[in-house]
């Protein structure tokens, strides 16, 4: 046997055998239901995996509802975009990030209007994905009771997803998702002196 | 002062302070360029948070590439969506995952294949970001050199950004990124039983 075909042949063994370890886990999971996900940490790709998931609702023909907590810019590509499709509603709580108002009683009132929006949509069961961009910064300030958050996260319709994402998610919420990923910061092009670029950042 | 108004005044007060922070970073940060990203990790997220950025890059009027070097299943709701999106071009290099062909010869012809189409995508000074899905991979497994990968990365139209996702990416491309986020699982709604929904993972 040559060396090409030795390798080939322990190559194709290993496959052989995590198809089996595939094929089982895959038969095990069995339950159909909306899943609560949690995209967390100080990296960069929670907002961008949550919006992404967008693609994957509208490819499937379900309705997505959108509700963006804090928000920095207002010339976004995500924006720009997802407001455009049909089948999307896109709702912003406005004023900016937290540290540009500087005037928290004003914070509170819009995030509990905010959160009015998103509690709707919850309760929808026509809208197949709801995705809570930066959520967990007003749950972090304190601008939401993150109870009364949770409850009505677990009283949304049964088959509808729904992504919560920001840094610093409370530990009640992760108890409470299906699936929590924590994005790490490796490196940044950002402290690299690269400033934020459309299409990457916004 | 009341307890309500001495809170909202440390708050302010932190906000302030944060926002000097902020100022300063974006300030020091003035490099105009493409990035490299890489999502890397075990966790949900790598190849979702990659094709949100398509909606960045389109909402800013960008032309998008996108290789998937491996694919689990063809009835994806993010290839419905965004195949149909003008601006975008989307090549899968089939075959589904390696653990279902177990033929290494077979996937390494394909991988080859694939990768002749990113890199004609990354020589592209029109278009705008490149997405390519699961490169790790077809690393990992040696279906494609590292070395040859990566030049060409390092090689495409200045401000074109270039993402790649998928477990284990290899060392020298991390140090190659500009920006590199690990997704860790903290949990996964999988290993609770739920399985594989449409518009969550697929």
């Amino acid at each position: 046997m040559t060396e090409t075909t030795d390798k080939d042949a322990r190559h194709n063994a290993r496959m052989a055998r995590k198809k089996a370890v595939v094929d089982e886990k895959i038969a095990r999971a069995t339950r159909e239901q909306g899943v609560l996900l949690v995209n967390t940490g100080n990296g960069k790709g929670k907002s961008s995996a949550g919006f992404g998931l967008i693609a994957r609702a509208l490819g499937h023909g379900q309705q997505v509802g959108v509700v963006q907590f804090i928000k920095g810019r207002s010339d976004t590509g995500e924006e720009a975009f997802w407001r455009r499709q049909p089948g999307v509603r896109w709702h912003v709580m406005g004023e900016g990030f937290t540290w540009e108002t500087q005037d928290r009683q004003r914070d509170i009132e819009k995030a509990q209007a905010a959160w009015a929006v998103a509690r709707e949509m919850l309760a929808d069961a026509a809208i197949g994905l709801v995705v809570l961009d930066e959520l967990n910064i007003a749950l972090k300030y304190g601008y939401l009771d993150a109870d009364t958050v949770i409850a009505d996260l677990q009283a949304r319709a049964p088959m509808q997803h729904a992504v919560v994402t920001g840094r610093g998610a409370p530990p009640a919420l992760i108890d409470a998702a299906d699936t929590v990923t924590e994005m790490r910061p490796e490196k940044h092009a950002f402290a690299a002196g690269i400033q934020a670029m459309p299409g990457m950042e916004y």
